[in-house]
């Protein structure tokens, strides 16, 4: 019976105190039991016995069949010690069982310290499940749900969240696994309980919020039912170390710092020099060259002056406040540098050297983030090519400055991804925030970067590179709170590279694995990109389409050919074709040839005029059902490539005066004509790519997932 | 024991003979173990009951516990109709099931005749699994295999292939499954008898091909246990439409046809005209102007000379041989004109119009095919936007001519996607030698045109937009020939969009589904495209690459982050990262700083100048243990993308001109330089793409997934 009077805390604490008292590190079954007990967690019911005798006489009174397990600290696995015996239906088999586990388990290990033997009632039949707990090097206490057995083990259909979750949260993991079906029943069978499963998963995640030192919890299996779900057994794994938490700065300090890094009214390039090709150099002339406007002050013992500026010596001779001191000097004199640039009240340190964590030289880095502690100096870096920030016209880095203003965030852990970002922005003219590279990650992170660009009201979409978090939880939560209102992309690199684990439990070994962080950025409403290409345009797509207000996707296509493989990608991203109702399927056919396709795709055929793409993309505007659309364009002589995007942007702006705002995308498909008109919509808002029914299709799909989890589209 | 002496057929005839005169559609249990049996099927051992009375007795010779099943003819779910039950363990318990199991059919379907009781064995524990055989609509007969219950009907972990199956097919399904796993023993379980199971797909294979009427088949669920496997379950569908075999012409004939309509040496333009817009204009201009050098007869009755030729008011008038006639006439207009092109001799008919089955006007097709048929004449088309063969100079098309020859041959069956494919191969400078829409494939398919490019020299690699197969066990058969030699990349769309389908079976609700053609066209040696930009990325790869020698893949980087990124997406597209010998990791280090990391990726560090990326790269050809390159490069002052693109070309053709020949496929990360370093690369056979890592190894991964399927890599 769950119990709905809260857990019993105190329960939990005595039996730890012991654990801890024994020096322990996992609890036995009949303390794990309690552990249930005390949390609400029913399990079947059971007890301890201490020869084949008490066995029996604990069989007839719980009721045969029962099971037998070995109890012992030292044996974690028990089915594969022998230490288990199922389905035992008379006394004489409870006795000998007894016996037979108990000389199995001082076989696979003579040293065990066996405390017993657990009489178990034996089930009714019902669905294994799992249900777990872990501690992930990344985001803290995660739980795990997923159907028993094989499809956990093989499949790895398994589901993550942050502990502790809301009752929806838990909820929806028992929605949320591949083969969901079974648990609301197939060929007929009742659906088990999802309720009791989704109450058993929110209480280990109390449980092990309430005490982090419990680093593994396995209820494994939970037998669910359609009139609830009991643990049949229970593992965990106890260890302090699982219970430290990461250090957290509050939202006001990170904000502090990062405007000032951000909209510095001074910088100091400290190692600035005159000759060209040293990093010093090109750090000081894209700061010039970019139009920074704000003060720019060489610093360099041995010049006067360098690009028409002043040089100082060191920071401390400038005069006034210097917000940002990038550092374009070698790792090794980083360290003195950094606390005459600390004692002059800087905000922030970008440290461009490498030489650091990267080259193994960790020990020079956590000085360098001493002093910058001791300072109250964020440090950016080190390993990077800089940063920039269009609004400042801000260029501080050793690449090349970029100027085109625009509402896109991007930022790198690795320099070479931040100069493909670079590239692409430019050849593409993405209108961008800011770039920032965030390298070693000795002190800045996304965290910090999200927390600022949250607030920036030049900035409507972040994405960020990443190959690991130092601290995911933080992450999640700020990455939930920020993509409420601006998409949050993320290319997290690294994913198919699984650690190598070792952990006692199942749930432990999942902990670490690239499914926790797809679950848990999923979760925070965060857009995964699949890879670096698709991060690049779904950055610069995304801001440009309006958030659709429905889930109504309608194709309008001049080649049926398109149409088909729009709708796979359309599938493919999880966006609904429209049930186009007949009013509008008889208003689409109107404009259309008789032998075109009405339904959805829209096959207006490829032999149209303009009027008839531009009639049907007007009538998919007006239609207040509709709520973005998918156009396929056919080259044609009759409606060449110029003239159809001439005619959607037309089209798309009327109704935009109008106040009517649906995301439109298009594929164009054609000789190399098409080119400059994809280039043409999509300098217009509408999301255009030649050759490819994917793309488009993949950018919609990216607006929709983001704007679904900030609960932005009605159901 | 399965028996070696080959089936039974006889047995099998004499029932299908029963089941035929008394016009039913399926076989009892009885009948279907029967036909098991007589194919070396095992299945239980069992009998029918007709009372309660001869189940117990039937019980006690078999054997407690046992199973009853309900027989009737008109109860195919007996489950669901409450026609099972199982383990019962005593005589009372027999007879009483007897009795429910009866009422409960009735009650199910008050009309059933009930032929009785099956008594079967209870079989010892084993894993559920499903084997089968179904009439799929494209691919005739299939075999599918899965495991039992949820894994195929939740999570459709079920694998198919073509009927007959030659041994090693059968057991490449026992393991092609996701679960795989599961069969060789997880948790400790012994593996189950992989070659008993693999033994019974290829008889039920069997059994299919020789009895084609068998339009579905369940063996659900087979039990397979470490020492055989046993069919518990038969359910048998008999339907004389599912052995309709499709027409097939011989490859010889094929060969004749295509052989005069791709190299033909005189056309007539049906339709031809002298105004501009007109598609027989259109078509006039771009034979002539595409540079064809054969003879081009315009054939209009009302004109004496087009673009200089002499007209003819029907091709009846032309002196001389003509292999091809272009039709650029309205549809109704082309049964006659085809009359007087087949009375001519001609081997081709182009069928540009529009108008026949896409338009829903399928009587006039028909009519179209067969005028065709009596003439002997091959119909392209109709609804297409005609063909291109380079190496002709043949631009038989109303869209623009087409020059730039080399090996890739191209078809689709939407003119949408014909003018994607020639804009794109245009736009990229890819080399072709032939463009050919089929449109609505009346007569010339997929099938014809593998044929001429498996012969054809000018022709390296086949790339193929379609959206269905006319007869695809056809197309398989020939693709799985021709990928032995030359790459066939599909392109199917249509994937996500599953046509409603009535079967009465798993198996045969299962034909039809996108898994079949997935399955089957892997088992033929093709590529699958999954989106229209891939399979031209593919088809312009491809012929640059030379095939691999092996599996093992390095990659070579200047970016650590792109590095990682390109072993995601190694991984993604199934390339093994070669483990580095030590020997080799030394040799690696020589050239790299000191905190470069040797291993796989291979990172040799940003700052690095040319001679480092080009001392590497030229290791990595040298090593003959080494059997394929992937690049990442960092845009740098040191090493400019330019400077980079010529390091490489230089490297790997001084490698080419010692014997040495290794894919080398590239990702550049840089600013917008890196374009044009991408395609220098490009233009040297060098597979490069900026801003993207996924690209550059999806080719790559085609070209393995080509190479392993031809039998070109070693293991």
């Amino acid at each position: 019976m769950p119990d709905t009077t809260g857990p019993d805390r105190e329960a939990v604490r005595l039996i730890l105190e012991k654990v801890r008292a024994e020096g322990r590190t996992s609890l036995t079954a009949p303390e794990g039991r309690a552990v249930c007990t005390a949390y609400g967690i029913p399990t079947p019911e059971e007890g301890l016995a201490g020869s084949p005798e008490e066995a029996v006489r604990l069989a007839e009174r719980i009721g045969l069949p029962v099971v037998l397990k070995i109890v012992s600290p030292d044996i974690l696995h028990k089915t594969e010690a022998g230490g288990v015996l199922v389905g035992l239906t008379t006394a004489e088999q409870v006795a000998d069982g007894y016996r037979t586990i108990v000389s199995n388990a001082l076989r696979y290990n003579e040293n065990a310290q066996v405390l017993g033997v657990q009489v178990q009632r034996m089930l009714e039949e019902g669905q294994e499940v799992i249900i777990g707990a872990a501690t992930d090097p990344t985001f803290g206490k995660i739980v795990a749900f997923g159907l028993g057995g094989v499809l956990v083990e093989v499949l790895k259909d398994v589901t993550f969240r942050l502990a502790p979750t809301t009752t929806a949260e838990a909820r929806s993991m028992v929605e949320g696994i591949a083969a969901a079906e079974v648990l609301r029943g197939v060929r007929g069978a009742e659906p088990v309980d999802a309720e009791a499963l989704a109450l058993l998963i929110h209480r280990v995640a109390e449980l092990v919020t309430d005490f982090p030192q419990l680093a593994e919890i396995d209820l494994n299996p939970v037998l669910a039912t359609p009139a609830g779900a009991t643990a049949v057994d229970v593992r965990v794994v106890v260890d302090d170390r699982a219970a430290v938490e990461p250090v957290r700065l509050s939202q006001e300090e990170i904000l502090a710092s990062m405007n000032r890094i951000m909209r510095p009214t001074a910088i100091a390039v400290i190692g600035a020099s005159s000759e060209p090709g040293k990093i010093g150099n090109s750090v000081m002339r894209n700061l010039v060259d970019g139009g920074y406007r704000g003060d720019i002050h060489p610093i360099n013992p041995k010049a006067t002056e360098i690009l028409d500026r002043k040089a100082f010596a060191s920071i401390a001779d400038v005069p006034g406040e210097v917000d940002v001191a990038v550092f374009a000097i070698p790792a090794k004199l980083v360290p003195r540098a950094l606390e005459e640039a600390g004692a002059k009240g800087v905000a922030g340190a970008i440290l461009i050297p490498s030489g650091f964590g990267e080259t193994g030289d960790h020990e020079l880095q956590d000085e360098v983030v001493s002093i910058a502690r001791k300072h109250n100096v964020r440090v950016l870096g080190p390993n990077i090519y800089g940063y920039y920030y269009t609004p400042e016209r801000l260029s501080a880095t050793f690449c090349t400055p970029y100027d085109v203003q625009g509402g896109v965030a991007l930022s790198s852990q690795s320099g070479g991804i931040g100069m493909a970002i670079l590239g692409f922005s430019r050849s593409s003219g993405m209108g961008v925030s800011a770039i920032v590279g965030v390298g070693n990650k000795a002190d800045i992170d996304e965290d910090d970067l999200l927390t600022f660009f949250e607030a920036d009201h030049n900035t409507q979409l972040v994405a960020m590179h990443l190959e690991d978090l130092k601290d995911g939880r933080s992450f999640a939560e700020t990455a939930k709170r920020v993509s409420r209102t601006k998409p949050v992309v993320v290319l997290k690199a690294g994913r198919t590279a699984q650690g190598a684990k070792a952990a006692s439990s199942h749930t432990g070994a999942l902990a670490g694995d690239d499914k926790v962080y797809d679950d848990i950025l999923r979760q925070s409403g965060v857009i995964r990109a699949p890879g670096l290409n698709d991060m690049l345009e779904y950055a610069r797509g995304l801001p440009l389409l309006p958030t659709p207000r429905g889930e109504n996707v309608v194709i309008i296509t001049g080649a049926g050919g398109s149409g088909v493989l729009l709708s796979d990608a359309c599938v493919d991203n999880g966006l609904r074709l429209m049930a186009i109702p007949s009013d509008l399927d008889e208003a689409f056919r109107a404009f259309i040839p008789p032998f075109g396709a009405a339904g959805n795709p829209v096959d207006i055929t490829g032999g149209e005029p303009p009027s008839t793409y531009r009639d049907t993309i007007a009538l998919a505007l007006r239609d207040e059902r509709v709520h973005a659309l998918v156009l396929g364009y056919w080259h044609t002589i009759v409606t060449p490539p110029m003239v159809f995007a001439e005619l959607v942007t037309e089209v798309v702006e009327e109704y935009r005066a109008k106040g009517v705002h649906k995301p439109v995308v298009a594929s164009l498909a054609g000789d190399v004509e098409v080119e400059r008109a994809s280039d043409h919509l999509y300098r217009n808002g509408i999301v255009a790519h030649p050759y490819t029914t994917e793309k488009p299709v993949a950018v919609l799909g990216a607006k929709y997932r983001w704007a679904r989890a900030a609960g932005l589209v009605p159901g």
